[in-house]
């Protein structure tokens, strides 16, 4: 089995750690938090760090109110602008806590005002000097290039970080979290049959949106740099504005669709693309969507809109590195990758 | 020649029209902003509009020392929240000013105390009555449903804009851009012969970083809606946190290499991409990146850093323009697309 199945099958433990070890440390953090009162979140990070840190987007300014900004690295370690960041929290999202550009940004940060915490998987990384708190994933060592029980993880963290900034009671109990992931393992038999149809598939697209659109990030970078596939992501609004052209006959469209108010609008797009003859692939618990769907990952009904984005992207985790396989490929040696990506 | 072959050589006199006609105007406003202390600059836009946001961001950050956020739109019209933007300046960027999900961010923030400004191409659109300001693109009607004129338009308002909000004096004088705009129009019978070399390209990545960044966004939406290209857009650092993995040889990247701070990276980029045998299409003045390039399109090198943004999407909106052509595609009727997208 490969490192990367391996790892993907430790995450219900790895999250329960995270929830134990964490919990204490987040609910003192967030105390201090409120009474600093903070207007602004940024977020800085890479890579799959940078697609958890999209979800923690939509995730803070959904719960908390409060504006969040995705960082451009470069506009602070190479065009050297110092932004005004009193008021501000700014988090690093980095596995290795090496990175580079990240630190920086935090360094930057924190002479210009801002609270700083680091979020990673390595407790005795560069980053946890530079920041106020570090918030750890413990996943234990990552080995696989291709992350995913450290993404999980960090997306864990923000639910944890949100719950604590909510100004009224969050709409989630994240605690149920790790044991809807060992639910979405079990579809493995299942993935692993249906990634035999997608052996030849060149190119793709995937959609999710809102709390979900994340996903689709993600499962496009590992289908990227597991498998090889130009998987474009996009929400389904951006996708109809100007993207759709490119949909011909039998073009693959990979969708997350969890229940809640966006799967409405993702049913809209699933019944256009049936027009445009596509070939849809939905993830989802809505019996209606997955019929709608050529071929469908269906999901368990327990699980709510709010906590849908982790269990949702395990079958995503299990299709890429188990299509790298069925094309010959090893998900733990992408070509031209290491593990520490070194970028200012 | 197709609507969008003719919009994009408007684009001189249009970018003339509109400094002309929205300084004094945007004068009085960067006044009235610098007495209100704004804190936090919310971009909310769509689809073309919306890659102008993105240059838009890091124009403002670099130059103002203001963060800025692209908003998230459905977390405003979905998920219903309620963001605190009190000293915040929220910008919608629009078209035509009827995209409903811009228009209610723009009304949801004004309600939550922000200014707002709208950027339309037309002045009696539903956007100008939600707003503070509007700052119009004097483009003349956009018939061609693949923007152009506006595109620029919209970039240019944001320069105006930075120019006013910056701290120290800007370090760019927008005025030379119409004439660097109708320099870059001059390549497009060499542009005419390249494009035949890419006929049978079906998928491609288009690269670009800081500042030219949203160039990338720009040209890979405008080879999917008019070419049907898969095409994928990332920074240089993003692209080697995994996505490099993809290609191999012949795999076809196209680079923004303007000059500048961000070079010397685009071009170790190009290095990495020569050991792979990937084929490399530079835009960019510099002769060195250009003779490291597979082909290239060599810009005029009197467009400095700054400036770059504008005229180095001139040739990339004739290579879309004239790939289409030469695909026997109609550039002005992309199949599945009509000129207002309306989503939420």
């Amino acid at each position: 089995m490969s490192l990367m199945l391996a790892e993907i099958a430790e995450q219900p433990a790895a999250l329960e750690r995270t929830i134990a070890e964490e919990r204490a440390k987040i609910a003192k953090l967030g105390n201090l938090l409120k009474a600093r009162d903070i207007h602004l979140i940024v977020l800085v990070a890479r890579g799959s760090s940078d697609n958890a840190a999209l979800f923690g987007r939509y995730l803070l300014e959904i719960t908390t109110g409060i504006p969040v900004s995705l960082s451009a690295p470069s506009v602070h370690t190479i065009y050297g602008a110092r932004l005004k960041l009193d008021h501000a929290l700014v988090v690093g999202v980095s596995q290795s806590g090496e990175g580079e550009d990240i630190n920086r940004v935090l360094e930057s940060a924190r002479r210009s005002g801002a609270y700083t915490i680091g979020i990673t998987n390595e407790p005795g990384s560069s980053m946890t000097d530079l920041v106020h708190e570090t918030l750890q994933t413990h996943g234990g060592r990552e080995r696989s290039v291709a992350a995913t029980k450290t993404f999980t993880g960090q997306m864990l963290l923000f639910y944890m970080l949100a719950a604590e900034l909510a100004q009224s009671p969050a709409p989630f109990s994240y605690e149920a979290i790790p044991q809807l992931v060992a639910g979405a393992l079990e579809q493995k038999p299942a993935i692993l049959e249906l990634v035999q149809r997608y052996v030849f598939m060149e190119n793709c697209v995937v959609v999710g949106r809102g709390l979900a659109y994340a996903n689709a990030y993600e499962l496009a970078l590992k289908l990227m740099e597991t498998c090889y596939v130009v998987a474009e992501r996009f929400s389904s609004a951006d996708f109809l504005h100007g993207p759709v052209a490119m949909v011909e006959r039998h073009f693959p469209v990979i969708l997350f669709a969890p229940p809640g108010v966006m799967l409405p609008g993702v049913k809209s797009l699933i019944e256009r693309l049936r027009e445009l003859h596509a070939d849809t692939l939905a993830i989802t618990s809505d019996i209606d969507a997955a019929s709608m769907c050529t071929r469908s990952i269906v999901m368990s009904r327990e699980i709510d809109e709010f906590l849908a984005p982790i269990p949702y992207i395990v079958p995503g985790q299990l299709f890429a590195a188990l299509l790298a396989e069925a094309k010959g490929l090893d998900p733990d040696a992408p070509r031209s990758l290491s593990k520490v990506t070194r970028t200012l």
